[in-house]
Parts: structure tokens; sequence; C-alpha cells
């Protein structure tokens, strides 16, 4: 850990740390479903250059693309789902890229593709897709002012290990929506009842930002990851208290403001989590346009335009 | 006013309606600052080649920009806010631009400039430099669920008369910052007191966009507008009534959420202040990834990434 203080702009830089420059973008290979002319993800030359491909996928090194085939005929969700999984499968079977870690992981959804397809969530990164994760920040008011259940994350995860974390968060399965993500994480993560959580939660919008694997990353560096986190509030009565449950969270601390911005500047927070963190100062009028000469940027940076589909209805 | 019900999104579009397609934003010319690289405007062709330029200023057909010239050793400041004064008095002399409606007006800082850089408001949308806004919403809580306060725009405006507004909205002048534009214009268009606006107003974020005028705009087309909204909250005691003041507001009235919600998708309301209700809508946990299909899509839209520099310490 640097002993160097961060700006929060560097901070929300450190996340969405994928280039804006076209140039740089148009080295990536573009990732295409079938029956869809709009990309839905950016995959680096030498993961596609790696790649164990199947028949099941065209990849024109002229265009810089890479495309499932599926027949017009086929159940083109059945048949997407069968091909990437058929590829994962031999991914993992092989241990060809580190960024699996050799195991299967739980199934996300593309967001934005004409028909449901789903991707391995380790797997997404390799081609590139949106991912989706639900961050909920629980605070209390106290005689001193806000207080914010900041938790430690467990030392023995694979990503991100002893770092200062959203109150609750997860990544959104296939199967579920951002809200029933947080209800189930709140239980798994903090002890936090359902019927609270469903009560008292209240949902405050979408970060959106491309980050790029680098140096920290545990795997393959500049895997792209384009990323909505879901963001959620939940106000909770002093005598409401987190627990850990799982074995994903180590200790829940409360901190004020102060506490939260020092830990945030010295860089404690996990990388995506800074931001979310951040966007609640924003909201909450903790951090405003007379106290951070970046204010305008910031709020921009956080709420990045991602270059592919991601509509429920197209 | 169309019958058909507009959906969010297509609100937010309307108001973020400039191009985000390159080859588009190129027809237009850059505007540039001395002895500064990054551009601080998009100008329309039509208004390059209508606009009486004096000799302070460069324009070059090539490379389509537009410099302000300064000597090294002028004082930076006087010298872009003296050419540029000078080429605005002309044009409201001549009547050359019907956007400036033949008359002075309030002086807007240019956003992000090197050295501090004035320009009349009503001359920006020709430069295409960046505008700044401030808009509260005032709600109350009632037994029957949140209430908003919603101004009637008053009927001899020149721009959007009769229209829904944002609670209290005013332009940002150079020599005010965001929070004093609501302080005052809270107490000139509704008779908020100063001590009820700086002690319970929360600042909560900044949108930003950019608008292209059109058919529905009282002068030029094709002007770009790249506008940042800071928006504020305020709750209100019951017992506490906005009351219009200044001859801007016609009348309040205390809407609950069904009844804005509607005039919004029937067009009520000024085209930017449906965005400032909408991103209310979202921080509030009123509108969600579970009730709105184009949640993702319209969070980011509200958070445009404008090509100009904002910072305050270039």
């Amino acid at each position: 850990m640097s002993p160097q203080l961060r700006s929060y702009l560097e901070l929300v830089s450190a996340n969405d740390n994928f280039s804006y420059d076209f140039q740089s973008q148009s080295t990536y290979y573009t990732f295409h479903l079938p029956h869809d002319d709009l990309p839905h993800g950016y995959m680096h030359p030498l993961v596609v250059s790696k790649m164990p491909w199947t028949p099941s996928f065209l990849v024109d090194h002229q265009t810089r693309t890479v495309t499932l085939r599926a027949l017009a005929n086929d159940d083109m969700s059945r048949a997407c789902n069968s091909a990437l999984q058929d590829l994962i499968d031999v991914i993992i079977e092989k241990n060809t890229f580190e960024v699996l870690a050799g195991r299967h992981s739980e199934m996300y959804r593309v967001p934005g593709a004409v028909c449901p397809v789903s991707i391995e969530r380790f797997a997404a990164p390799l081609f590139g897709t949106i991912g989706r994760g639900a961050h909920l920040t629980a605070y209390t008011h106290t005689p001193d002012g806000m207080k914010i259940w900041v938790p430690r994350r467990s030392a023995n995860l694979k990503t991100y290990p002893g770092m200062l974390d959203s109150t609750v968060a997860g990544g959104v399965r296939a199967d579920e929506n951002p809200f029933s993500t947080i209800v189930h994480e709140a239980d798994e993560e903090a002890s936090l009842s359902e019927v609270v959580v469903r009560r008292d939660v209240k949902a405050t919008g979408v970060l959106t930002y491309m980050h790029s694997t680098d140096h920290s990353f545990f795997a393959e560096k500049d895997l792209v990851i384009p990323d909505m986190l879901y963001v959620y509030d939940l106000e909770l009565a002093t005598n409401m208290v987190p627990i850990p449950k799982d074995d994903e969270v180590k200790e829940f601390y409360l901190m004020d403001i102060e506490e939260v911005e020092k830990a945030l500047r010295s860089g404690e927070f996990k990388v995506n989590s800074a931001v979310v963190m951040i966007d609640f100062f924003i909201r909450h009028g903790i951090v405003t346009e007379e106290n951070e000469q970046d204010y305008e940027e910031i709020c921009m940076r956080m709420h990045r335009r991602l270059p592919f589909p991601m509509s429920k209805t197209r």
C-alpha cells in the first residue's frame, strides 16, 4: 500500500481505467452473438490467439471480430449457451487461462443480448462482456453524525483479500435481478434479515465503468471488464448490527465519515467499492462542488457509456 | 403537445440529443482559447461563416478551428474577455444571430479554462461552450406519501413558457458557485428563506448532457449546448410552502409521484428539468431496475462525458 494519498478522481480513474482513446480500443477484437450486429465485448488479441476455438466460433482477423455462429433454425439461446459452455469446459480442462483459476463459476447473463445468453463469471473477462454487480451501503445516524458499516474482506479471498468493501456486495447471477442479489447477500455476508432489507433498502442508481486488468490482478493483464454496479442505500437503526456469516467478511467496522475518507484516500478499499462509496458521498452531499475540485469529472466517470447494448427489450 | 406518452429514455434523449457519432460531430468547428490545446466548444459551420469576426480570432477552415488570439504578455483573462465582449457587442448591434435576442445577458464562466474567461449567457451556444445550471427539487413527506413542489413557468418567458419546471433553477453566473445560485434563486423564485436553504439543502451530484437546438428552439438550429446541471434536494416541512416572487413562476403545485410521472410522460416539463426529475426518481428509489426497462441507459445518458475540459485546477 502506497503511503501517498489518492484523490477521489484517482480512485475513480483506477477503476475506470480502460482507455477512452479510439485507437487503443481498436487493437481489441469485438465479440459478436449470432443475428446481432452490435458487439457484446472486447477481446484482447492474445486471448483470441490463445483461445482453443471450437467450430462454433468464427474468428476474422481482417475485421478483428469473433462471432458465435448459430443456424437460423437453432434454439438460439440454447445454441449460444452450449457453444460457450463447450469452449469454457475446454479452457478449464486445459487450464488455458489463469483468470478461470481452473474451476467453474456462477452463470452471468450477457446484458442486451437479443435472446438470453449466459456465461460463466470467471470467463466473462476473456470475452469482455458486461458484468453486473449489486452493492449496498448501510449507514446509521448517531449523535456523532452519520456512520457507515464497512466490512473487511477475508484474508483468504482470491481477489482483494483483507481490503475494505461495500457493506454488502455480490455479482448478479443469471437467474436473479440486482435487488434479489442484495437480499440474499445481505443475509449471507452480513446476517441482515430479509424483512428489514426488503422494507428499507432504497435503489439509488447504476454506476458504469470499464476496467482493464493490470499488474494488481491475479491473472491475465489487459482483459476488459465493462461493469454495471447497481447501488443501494440502507439506513439502519443504531441497534442493528451487521454480523459476518459466510467466510467472505472478516469483520464489520462502524466508521464515521472522516475514517471512511481516510481509508479511501489510503487505498484501503477494493477498487470498485471505493467508487460506490464516493457515489454515496456525492448523493448524500458529503462530497460537493465546493469541497472537491474534480466533482464534475468524477460524476461523469462513474457513469461511463458502455459501447455494448444493455437494454432488456432489444 | 403530443398526446403520445414519452418513455423516460425518450425524455433523456430529447435533452441529450447531440449526436454520439464522431462523423457528425466532426462537421463542427472547435473553439479554442489561447495557450490551451484542448477545445472549449463546438461551433456550427453556419455560425462560423456568419460571425462578424474581429482580428482577435483566427478562423482556420482546414483544421476547422476557431482560436482566440492573445499575445504572451497580455493579461490573458482580460484579453480573452474583451475580445469576446467586442465580438458580442457587434453581434448585438448588427442583430446577427437570433439566439442573442438583441440584448446583453448575464456573464457565465467558461469551465476548465486555464485562466478565468467569461462569456454572455445567450452567446455561449454560438461558441458551444459549457453552460452551468443549478436545479433544486423540494419535496415533503405527507400521510399520503412523498409529494414534490412543481412550479409552472410564466406564460411570458421566452423559453419554455407555461411548462413545468424544477422547484428552483437558474444559470450559474460567473461571480457565484452553484450553491449560491440555489440560495438566491430559492428566494427570488420561491420565497424560500436563506436560513432554511443553507441549513437543509443537500447537494446530490451533477448531470451532464449535450443539447443541440432543434425546431422547438426559438432561434438558430443545431447550436450545441453542453451543460452541467448541479442538482440539489430539499426536504420541506409540510407547513412550508414555496410562493412565487419574481415573474418567472406562475404558480406552485404540490404533486404526488403519480401526478409528476404523468406530467413527465405527457411532455409537460421543460426538457432539462424533466431529466432532473428522473434523476430524483432514480436516487430516491422510485424508478428502479425492476420497473424501468431502460434504467442502465438512462443513468449513463444523464452523465454524458463532455469533450471539453472542466476542471477548476488546470
